[in-house]
């Protein structure tokens, strides 16, 4: 083997360079150090971006490159097109306006949210190739093999003129983001709300950025995982008894991740309550890997909670997160400090238990947020809600669990278990039925050309499916039909639910594979809002001692 | 709810506050901004450091605070014991001598290959209590959740008097180590090689840092990934043609990562040779997550490889590696950035196929290289060995694997799946048998009193097991029994492969479950060496243009 003489090696460097020196011809007479003026935008990206190129519009949960976004989304897609936009969420009209506009033409992204159903009409349309739907931390790993960024355009608090980012506590995504772009010679372009003479820390190297950009208005971000207590009800207070009860405590759940919604709201809400009532502080549930949900600070003014890591942080929590700094991971400015990389490595090989919702649930427990005309994505849930097979380490919670699921395998090598449940009542809004035969998942796939139907959380990574009518141990299941009669013997009057086969329910429930509540000691009518330990936001901005501050939407005072 | 009047929410920023006010006493008179004496550092360590403490010493795969771990081993154990050590590899004998001397009590690690059987020794002799062994980016995560260091005594290749480090091509493991303790109110503790005016990029930011000390040696390192192509065997090339052809070509695998060792390092050696007569070159092994294998030069040269990200570095690959920037992730300094959080992740979600081995294998697949009287952990394999269930992304290899595991199950919803494939002989060193009926690893879970038997990667986590015999492909058995028939019919004359059903062997051949060379068409004896594209340590550094550099116990020249 010799050397190829006439290959070269260093054409990303080169490429670098050529991008570098097309900017500063455009926007160089304005640069101080790296900053660039904010109507010198446009030109910096056209100078810095090729047709073709990989570019991650840093769209998070929360924070949104909103700026970046509105600039990119206005070029001149005579210049700039074919893009393909890996960023792993899209929330603002802007994300998509740029596959409207021709800018862009490929997308390998994770969440859709709000942006769902024009994302579906814009596939259908072919404005859009979708590469592939992704968990987080999944994303961020192919960033560092088959889809690194050539630009990454992201979002931060503050930086120094030497280009030093300061987060604050929505770091998120960025760390991920910036680290794969700069190590492979990409270009970082970071808008933020000022620049300051020296940043209150650094959560990014100034040697990692290329240039910052103060944008007119600070950023967009999203307060995603604040829920009003006065809109939880009284089922959902049943069902989140019955969490902690029928798992929570059987199993000793030390460390683990809550889903989004009123559901999980519930079960926080009720730990200072209930949980204390049946002596489970100390017992369960001091580990989060958690947003700082504002649901959750009476648990932490109560005692119950050790420590939380976030994947990004929730408006509002600043001055009560500063404030109890022996519980959150905060710097040496008192902020938190997220992490979305991180926080979902936890999330999968460092908690015991993954609890949230669902829109459909089949008759293998396969569980999905798709339904036809929207392309939203799963965002964490595939990775929480995942067995982590690579784990190593023992837990009580985890051995019994995995204790359950080999009971039928004589002589089979002894392995843990995560615990995932899927809590859901039995009805969503309009009576919508959490239960079904098929997924809308097969049709999206088939309407959509995905090579798989879009799955949230597959069935056998379930272990629980709880709802208002009890919990199924999947895990006792011996067999398909046990585990499909388990499901629909909790899935109440939905026709799923009616179509099952009464014997083989009860004695599924006599086995204990299904658990009613008078199964597991609960009343139901013990189950009234007053076990709350919050039952509106005022009561959380008291129990916070007046630190949490809600945005103004959740304020009715 | 109201909050507890009494209760303090700022304890750990106290400790800190009062560590450190400790230290400036104890070493504050030759305090230099951050930089600490030498001499000063058993001083300082015993000032930071409380008994009962989580610290972690970082111990990587490569890179060793040796110096730190030295000062740690030598302090009083009268006044610093009873230490909860939580870092990746044990690699030095002071990493041992911490618990002998009674400074620490606990130890949660990943891997301690060198220190396997004296570790094993010290545990019987209840000197060490072992909390877990760990996969790497398991621990990592437990870092930000339940595992936490108090203080981190990390390592770097330079500091400036404001405290940026410079990790160099080993960034390893210190970026996790750092953040966790960091953002938690630790104590962070760097050795470097030199402390200069400006270090060449900032690869961990000043402010994460609050001591460096200038070690009087540079640190140890190890070169762990380098094996002289003067050592692979006849037989390991025919194995490394029959996964070449059997695998690699079959499923189309671009994106993979190779366990160490002389098998895998055929395989990269053939990939110029025998694998571009087969027209691959382009179709697969485009992009890895592995460190930068000297074994792999030849592949690069000939144009294979796309991209490469690693753990670590390996000691001679620095100016290589400068000279290949379009390959590997570098820093505008020229020297690669590896960070082993990010790559075990990307091996986990972004890699299609991981093939390692083993030291023994089990009827149902189970391997482990725990052995009695040896707790050496499994380090990565068990991350990257384990089906990544929360990936949704699609690639041929994946859809293929997903769907020869599922011709059985009608019906079911159809889903992706890694390729983990376990590569052996089928008799080790000393004519010591890799198939066995049941792995040690049972007995040394009963001498050790671990909840479980350490096994690397679970039987139902591989999908292929490759002997110079044959390849079985366990995805296409139907029953346990057709396991492990096609286990013992490519175990060759070893006891457990002399066990065959014969009969039912032969039908698993025809049912291409397993395949012999010749039913892959390959003829053994082509298999020589004259296939490797080196077949010396100088082939590769002639390979290289000269610009491999192989530390000294690799020339014989």
């Amino acid at each position: 083997m010799t050397p190829d003489a006439a290959k070269q090696w260093d054409t990303s460097t080169r490429s670098r360079q050529a991008r570098l020196a097309r900017a500063r011809q455009a926007v160089g007479a304005r640069l101080r150090d790296k900053q660039v003026q904010p109507e010198d935008i446009g030109a910096l990206l056209s100078a810095v971006i090729e047709p073709g190129d990989r570019v991650c519009l840093e769209g998070n949960n929360q924070k949104q490159a909103d700026f970046l976004a509105a600039a990119l989304a206005a070029l001149d897609p005579a210049q700039v097109h074919d893009l393909h936009m890996v960023q792993s969420v899209l929330a603002l009209p802007e994300h998509l306006d740029i596959f409207e506009r021709g800018i862009a033409a490929r997308l390998d992204f994770s969440f859709s949210g709000p942006q769902a159903q024009r994302l579906a009409k814009l596939v259908d349309a072919r404005r859009i190739q979708i590469g592939a739907i992704h968990t987080y931390l999944e994303l961020f790993s192919r960033y560092f093999v088959d889809l690194t960024p050539r630009v990454s355009l992201v979002c931060a608090q503050a930086a120094d003129a030497q280009g030093n980012l300061y987060t604050g506590p929505n770091t998120e995504d960025t760390p991920a983001i910036v680290e794969a772009t700069a190590f492979r010679r990409g270009i970082v372009i970071a808008q933020v709300n000022e620049i300051v003479d020296t940043v209150p820390r650094v959560d990014i190297p100034a040697d990692w950025v290329d240039f910052v950009v103060q944008s007119p208005r600070p950023h967009f971000i999203e307060p995603l995982f604040t829920r009003d207590p006065a809109l939880i009800s009284e089922i959902q207070v049943l069902m989140a008894m019955m969490a902690i009860k029928g798992i929570y405590a059987e199993y000793g759940v030390q460390r683990l991740n809550h889903g989004i919604g009123f559901d999980t709201a519930a079960i926080e809400l009720l730990l200072p309550t209930y949980a204390a009532s049946l002596g489970l502080k100390g017992k369960i549930c001091r580990h989060w890997a958690l947003n700082p949900h504002p649901a959750l600070i009476p648990a932490i003014e109560a005692g119950f909670v050790e420590s939380v890591h976030s994947f990004g942080s929730e408006l509002g929590m600043e001055s009560y997160v500063a404030a109890r700094s022996d519980v959150f991971f905060t710097g040496a400015d008192g902020s938190m400090r997220s992490n979305r990389a991180f926080c979902q490595a936890a999330g999968h090989y460092a908690c015991d238990l993954f609890i949230g919702s669902t829109l459909q649930i089949d008759l293998q427990g396969n569980s999905s947020t798709a339904t036809r005309g929207r392309i939203a994505g799963f965002g964490g849930a595939s990775n929480m809600g995942a067995d982590a097979r690579g784990r190593r380490h023992a837990s009580p919670a985890w051995l019994r669990a995995g204790q359950e699921a080999q009971a039928g395998g004589a002589g089979a090598m002894p392995r843990g278990r995560k615990l995932v449940v899927q809590m859901v009542e039995t009805f969503r809004e309009h009576m919508a039925p959490a239960f079904v035969e098929t997924l809308d998942a097969w049709g999206l796939a088939e309407d959509m050309g995905m090579e798989l139907p879009p799955v949230m959380i597959y069935g056998d990574d379930v272990t629980h499916i709880l709802t208002e009518e009890g919990i199924a141990n999947l895990l006792l299941c011996r067999t398909a039909e046990e585990r499909e009669q388990a499901i629909r013997g909790v899935a109440g009057y939905t026709p799923v639910g009616l179509a099952r086969d009464r014997r083989m329910v009860e004695n599924l429930r006599d086995r204990g594979v299904i658990r009613r509540p008078a199964d597991l000691g609960i009343d139901p009518r013990l189950a009234t809002r007053d076990l709350l330990a919050a039952r509106t936001v005022k009561d959380l901005v008291r129990a916070s001692g007046g630190r949490y501050q809600p945005p103004r939407r959740f304020r009715n005072w």
